[in-house]
C-alpha cells in the first residue's frame, strides 16, 4: 500500500480564502490533509502570537481535509496549536498558502504565510510557504496548485530528516507558460513606505499604508527577478539574527562605564 | 553649543507603559525626544503591519518629549509612520522599549520591541531595542534606563554611518549589582509551546498560550546566559533570510517536471 503522508495546511488569508482550498486540494493528492487556519484575513501579521487574548478553536468541515479547524488567531498561532494541541500525530509536512500576493525579499519578514511555515521549521519539520504573485483573489490558482503538488511531493519523497523552510513564489502565468523552477536567494528589493492621508465623513484624519515595492536589480538568480522572468522561485529560508560581523565593531561597549 | 540629537522613541507595551517613560527620560538627557508609539499593549505582534485597517494618529503630551503621537497600530507601523509622515527631520537614533520581559534568542522573531527597531535598521538608521528581563510592570527601571542612556550616548557619539540594530537585554538587578556589558550572539534557547485549556462561564472551551522557555546551555557568551550571569547583553541583529547552505541541497528541484 502506498504511504499516506500527513500534511498540515494553513495560511494567512483565512480558512475561507480560495488559496487554502487550492492548496488543500493539491495536498490531498499526496496524503491526509489537516487544516488549521485563521478564521479571518491575517495578512502582514508577520510572526505575531496571540498572548493577550483567548484563543477559540472551531472545528469545521472543508473539502479535501480529514479535519479542519478555524482559529481566532494568527498563522503562527494556528500552526503552534495544531502541532501542540490539535493533531494526534506529527505531520510529515507543513504547508502554508497559497497566498494572494508574492512573498519575496523583505516581504519574508512581514508575511503571515511565511511566518506560519517558520513555525513548522521551528518544530524541526519540513515546511513550505506558497505564494502567487497577484493580489487578485479571482486569479486562477491551478498553476500554483500544480507546482505546490510537485514541490511538496518531491520534498516528502526525499524524506528530509530535519526542519527546512522553502519559500515558493509562483508567477501569474498559465502552467504551460511557466519557464520552470529556480532555487535562488532572496532579492534585496525593498518597500518605499508611503501613507495616504484621508478624511472620514466627520472630517477626521486617518491613514492607509500604501508603500511602493522596488524590485532590486540584483541579477536574474534572485527570487523577485526569477519570478519576473517567468520562473517559480524557491528560496530556502532561515532566520539568523546575530550579525556576527558587527560583534567586533561593538565590542568596545563592554568598556562602558 | 553641544549638539542636540534627535531621537525617535517607541515601544510595544503602549505609550502609557512605564518602560517608554523611563526610556524617554533617559534619551532626553541626550537630545530632543520624539515619541511615536502604539496607543495600547502590542506584545508579541512581531513584525506586523496594519494594512487592512485605517491608522489613526493622536498627538498627545508626554513628559521628556518634544512631540508625542499615539497610534492605533503596531510598533512597526509607529516607526514607519514617524519616519515617513510625522517627523520633519530624520532622527539620529531610533530606540524601542524599555520592554517588560527579555527579548533574547528566538524572542527576537516575535518581539514587537525588536520589530520596531528593525524598521529603524531598514531605514538605514542606528537603532536599539531595550528590554528588562522581568514581566513585572512594577519593577524598578532605573538600572535599565541608565544603561539605555550610556549605550545610546556611545552609539550617537560614534556616529554610525549606516543602519545597525543593537538588541539590549538588561538583568533585573540594581545598577551597582550589574557586572557589566557583554556583546554576544543570540542563544539557541527555545519555547516549548503549551496551551492551557479552560472553559468560559458558558462551558465553552478556550485556550491561553503558555509556553515554557528553555535557556540553551550554549556557553556564557550568548545573550540569555550573559543575562543570567548578571550582565547587560548586547547582540547586533540582522535579518538574513536566505539559507545559502541549503540552496545546493534543493537545486534538484529545478529539474522537476
Amino acid at each position: 500500500m502506498e504511504k499516506r503522508y500527513k500534511i498540515l495546511v494553513t495560511n494567512d488569508d483565512g480558512i475561507d480564502s480560495p488559496g487554502i482550498a487550492a492548496l488543500a486540494e493539491a495536498m490531498s493528492r499526496l496524503g491526509d490533509v489537516f487544516i488549521s487556519a485563521p478564521d479571518r484575513q491575517q495578512s502582514a501579521v508577520g510572526h505575531s502570537l496571540t498572548i493577550s487574548q483567548t484563543l477559540r478553536v472551531h472545528q469545521v468541515k472543508r473539502e479535501y481535509a480529514q479535519k479542519a479547524y478555524a482559529i481566532n488567531g494568527t498563522p503562527s498561532d494556528c500552526v503552534k496549536m495544531a502541532l501542540s494541541v490539535l493533531m494526534d500525530e506529527t505531520p510529515d509536512l507543513v504547508v502554508s498558502g497559497i497566498n494572494h500576493g508574492q512573498n519575496t525579499a523583505i516581504n519574508i519578514l512581514y508575511s503571515g504565510t511565511v511566518a506560519a511555515a517558520t513555525e513548522g521549521l521551528l518544530f524541526n519539520l519540513p515546511s513550505i510557504a506558497f505564494s502567487l504573485a497577484s493580489h487578485d483573489l479571482k486569479r486562477d490558482l491551478s498553476a500554483a496548485s500544480e507546482y505546490a503538488y510537485r514541490i511538496a511531493k518531491n520534498v516528502l519523497e526525499s524524506k528530509p530528516q530535519k526542519g527546512v523552510l522553502l519559500n515558493v513564489n509562483v508567477p501569474v502565468l498559465k502552467l504551460e507558460e511557466i519557464k520552470g523552477i529556480k532555487v535562488v536567494p532572496a532579492s534585496n528589493s525593498y518597500w518605499e513606505d508611503t501613507y495616504e492621508r484621508r478624511e472620514d465623513p466627520f472630517g477626521r484624519e486617518y491613514f492607509w499604508f500604501s508603500g511602493e515595492y522596488h524590485v532590486a536589480e540584483d541579477g536574474p538568480d534572485t527570487d523577485d527577478n526569477a519570478l519576473r522572468d517567468g520562473y517559480v522561485a524557491i528560496t530556502p529560508v532561515h532566520f539568523k539574527f546575530t550579525n556576527y560581523e558587527a560583534i567586533p565593531e561593538y565590542k568596545h561597549l563592554e568598556d562602558l562605564k
